[in-house]
């Protein structure tokens, strides 16, 4: 198991949120995900075996925003 | 048929823009309503013999924006 934090920039609102943990969140592999909105980051828990981080944060630009 | 443009803050993002349009859209009465993102304006269309105006800006008041 491994934990990562991302620096996300462009989510403004709880749609946002939303789209983010909600796209994350049904990766097969990833245990858990929680955005902190008010600091642009987004918490992942995930299992290194079973997924990358690349196609982690490959999911959350597909919705739009950009991980730096 | 009457053409309003209300002052909506809060809209931050295209979901946003879809929560409003979407909301709005659907109402009896509403013919037409768009989303002017960077103005915080909303230009709405509708019949006032079938839908009010606060009707209109309660939908959007629901959907988390305020209408000032």
């Amino acid at each position: 198991m491994q934990n990562v934090t991302l620096n996300v920039q462009g989510m403004s609102c709880g749609h946002c949120v939303k789209a983010v943990e909600g796209s994350v969140g049904e990766l097969e592999g990833v245990n858990g995900v929680a955005v902190k909105l008010d600091e642009a980051l987004v918490d992942v828990s995930f299992n290194e075996s079973q997924i990358t981080l690349d196609k982690i944060k490959e999911t959350i630009e597909e919705q739009g925003y950009d991980v730096v």
